[in-house]
């Protein structure tokens, strides 16, 4: 079957799993949305610039699986190199297409538009190697090989690809003789894998396992819970990587967060002989600064192309094959563990005095609902969500490791777009809702119906206890955030303000009476609070920079 | 004398003539920003993302001759690559300054936020390595050396510099022997080039000059006026670089913009038969993608480390020092040429029908005053008042080469910080706007006062002419845009709303009466209008897609 090599690429990244594609027009990329709006089940989103397109896109794949973005050359791609690099940290599979200069400019090395201007063209596609899994300049010739290459690289590795694509050839004709389908990279069991990790548990009084941010990447949730279920394992989750595992299952600890862990959890975790890390990453933000007390030597660390164990290391192994394999072995854990406390805390007092953070998310444990997906910005919003306890079908998406401010606004965009079905809601403060704020538009040009809470406290918390509280560095300039949706022409948001806990009570109700509309809450809190936990962790990250 | 590096580095940016700092603060250039604020000359202007600070720095940088921008680690730095590369393609010195993790995290290969949680740390840097023309990283040991050779290479290159300044070493005290004073490359005068350059003229009997950026960018406007004054040689100027020549010289044809050019320019230019392209570069946008009729042989380009002429190539010319040694040649050109056309159309009918691209531009060029700074972005902005004949003192600042859309807003920011003094314009569209509009905020916080216009017509104009007309991927959202000075807390910013010639009259005179504040003009146009220049000049971008 003849096809334009444009309409090949979209068409296989449709046949991924992908159904809205998000980007910026540009002139070397027109033609080839006209195949994107051509296509009949794929939707173009525009976005209102191309960083949050790539915060959009990360939002998107981590409940979708996949996504995909489009750019121009230069001016448009480089603009997303944020984002791209925040979705290869954490693992989120998106697909970057830059739509170029075509292939006769390019050989007669022209100063064109979005070019340095020195006839070179090589010189992006060369930046986007340190950040993308791999990369492929796509020609009439290998469009046919390269396009499933690119594609099966972001799912395999569960991380970015970049694409570049030249507008005279995404609008050649080529012979097409199949529909893409992705191919799942088979990978072998590592035995002497399994066997070191059968022998650990075996030898070990008290096991555990800390999980995180893979189990999300490559949707391993099940999986896990099966082996945890079959051998007896309690589990902790770190905040990187939140939702890896089911909070309502009876073996899960809570978070575990190195020193600022609760005592149960952290006690359990630091005295364990024998620690699966499976997909986590202790990384200092998830770890109050590597602040775990457990023997680094009773660690199995069991990432994707990461294997380490006492002195052995490899770099072949497959998250999910290793994952299956473990299922196999035969294991069963008699150890006690603590259980978590479930009970919800009743006696919130529906005072008229200026809220408190910890007030707000004591509430919102009310709030939240069993399928809500909840996304929780870098800043007093994650490090007070984290501690949330979740039900079976929440999802959570924060960026602890990246952490990017003002990533989650456009990444609600994306999550949003992915399931309308589903409820989002979106926390976040003034300082992060401010680099990226123009996203509200394309949500309400969308007309999709997330609830989000922007905590107004005048300026960058976290920075204030890192360093400077009353530096002028850490001070913005005071908006009046509640007219925003109707700035960007969302005559339909329903529009609150919150000053204490009464005002939200009144507002969580509002919200519920009226669950068809958008919902955009202003939550006044006081300049110096924050959630214990952020206070310790500044601390540490402030002695780490000295 | 002791002090910390992080005090050595903004007293030598100092030094070289910076006295207002751009950038968005950041874990781990906290502790630097305290040197920013302690510096006695030296002011921090936080921006609200590190895009539009890197737009800032680069209009900053137009207007003052250098600027500096500090962002952290990762997501700030890598924010900001476009800005960068557009500083970096059209020749404007800025130095980026990422404040980076310690030596000690560095060297443990920790696993911090920021990073992308592998333990490696040089990946942004050598992102940068495309698009700045020097790097370094700074250490206690080195700093002497390579604070010094950083700014002396942006000043002496006019291209920005990449600093990347591990925290903890910008608190570390040094002995410093003398203040950093910036160091003019001495570049001895290629006598090769001068000859060949005298032999092309004499032997002319039509010659010709054509200007641009690289005359901004070095600040040789009055060389270059003391060069066409004695040879009488008349002198053309792309749009890439509006502003190199003083346009009320009588040597000046007009601009030069390939087949679209006024009649009079066009064959002129076309038929010269000595051509010298001083400081200017024929991009597809500044000449109607490459429409020139003269004979390419007869060009002598004479850039910044690139000269051009027959067959002879060579990359040691300082544009500086040749326009210097140029200036020593006997010649005197005795041809003839056109007068451009200085009288204003006084015949601009002030009707209430819409207002029209065309008579925008006509009113626009009676409204421009003697100093003022106008800025132009891309799009019909650009197109439009390109062609506006400007007094010698005006400043004219636009991105045709690079071409990032938002790109002039928070360069009007920049450019007027420069010079509290004079009155900045810009002409701005909505779909540009929409991609920084935050950074109203920071002029409004910095309670600065330009002029900003903001035409509406309802989606991505260019792209419209090029491609896709009425594709649905050229529209945009439908914002309220005259009510956003008001949430980005400005209440004294002057609103204006104008949809034909005699409110934009009545307009002006408001602003002409309330010179001391901010004003903000929404003009309504129609969707399909736009400058003739425009169009023809996408027609030709629309085949060179193809």
């Amino acid at each position: 079957m003849k096809m334009r090599v444009g309409q090949y690429l979209i068409d296989a990244i449709h046949n991924a799993g992908v159904n809205e594609i998000f980007g910026v027009p540009g002139d070397f990329n027109l033609a080839f949305l006209d195949d994107v709006i051509e296509h009949k089940d794929v939707k173009w989103v525009g976005n209102t610039n191309e960083l949050n397109a790539s915060y959009a896109a990360d939002g998107y794949a981590r409940m979708n699986g996949l996504a995909a973005m489009i750019t121009t050359f230069g001016v448009g791609e480089l603009s997303a190199v944020n984002g791209i690099a925040g979705s290869y940290a954490e693992r989120v599979p998106v697909i970057a297409i830059t739509g170029a200069p075509t292939t006769k400019v390019e050989q007669e090395r022209k100063f064109v538009h979005h070019s340095l201007g020195e006839g070179t063209f090589d010189d992006y596609r060369k930046m986007f190697e340190h950040i993308t899994t791999a990369q492929g300049y796509i020609t009439t010739d290998n469009a046919i090989e390269e396009i499933p290459r690119l594609i099966n690289a972001a799912i395999n590795e569960r991380r970015p690809v970049h694409v570049h694509l030249p507008i005279d050839v995404a609008m050649t004709e080529i012979e097409v003789n199949e529909a893409f389908q992705p191919t799942v990279k088979e990978s072998t069991i590592n035995e002497q894998v399994v066997d070191m990790i059968s022998q650990k548990l075996s030898s070990a009084s008290q096991p555990v396992i800390i999980t995180g941010h893979e189990i999300n990447s490559f949707d391993l949730h099940e999986k896990l819970e099966q082996f945890v279920n079959k051998t007896n394992i309690p589990l902790a989750q770190l905040s990187l990587g939140k939702g890896a595992f089911n909070e309502e299952n009876e073996h899960y600890l809570g978070i575990y967060d190195g020193s600022v862990a609760e005592e149960n959890v952290r006690n359990y975790v630091d005295q364990s002989d024998a620690i699966l890390n499976i997909g986590a990453k202790i990384t200092d933000s998830a770890s109050a600064g590597f602040s775990y007390q457990f023997d680094i030597d009773d660690v199995v660390m069991l990432n994707h192309r990461n294997f380490k164990m006492n002195e052995t290391r490899r770099e072949d192994i497959d998250l999910p094959t290793i994952l299956n394999s473990l299922l196999a072995i035969d294991y069963h854990n008699d150890a006690m563990f603590p259980e978590i406390n479930r009970e919800l805390d009743d006696h919130i007092e529906l005072t008229n005095e200026p809220l408190e953070q910890e007030t707000y998310f004591k509430m919102m444990q009310q709030f939240i609902g069993l399928d809500d997906v909840i996304l929780a910005e870098q800043g007093t919003s994650f490090f007070g969500a984290y501690d949330l306890l979740l039900y079976k079908n929440n999802k959570f998406i924060g960026q602890p490791l990246w952490g990017s401010i003002g990533y989650t606004l456009p990444s609600l965009l994306g999550s949003q777009m992915a399931d309308q079905q589903r409820r989002n809601i979106l926390f976040i403060g003034d300082g992060s809702l401010q680099l990226t704020v123009q996203e509200l538009s394309t949500m309400i040009r969308q007309q999709i119906n997330p609830i989000i809470f922007v905590i107004n406290n005048d300026g960058y918390t976290v920075e204030r206890l890192i360093h400077g509280e009353h530096q002028p560095y850490n001070d913005i300039h005071m908006w009046d955030y509640k007219a925003l949706p109707q700035v960007f022409g969302g005559d339909n948001v329903g529009i609150h303000e919150v000053a204490n806990a009464q005002d939200l009570k009144h507002t969580f109700e509002n919200i519920k009476a009226q669950g068809n509309k958008m919902h955009f809450v202003e939550v006044k809190m006081a300049q110096g609070d924050a959630p214990e936990k952020l206070r310790s962790i500044s601390q540490v990250f402030a002695n780490q920079n000295k």
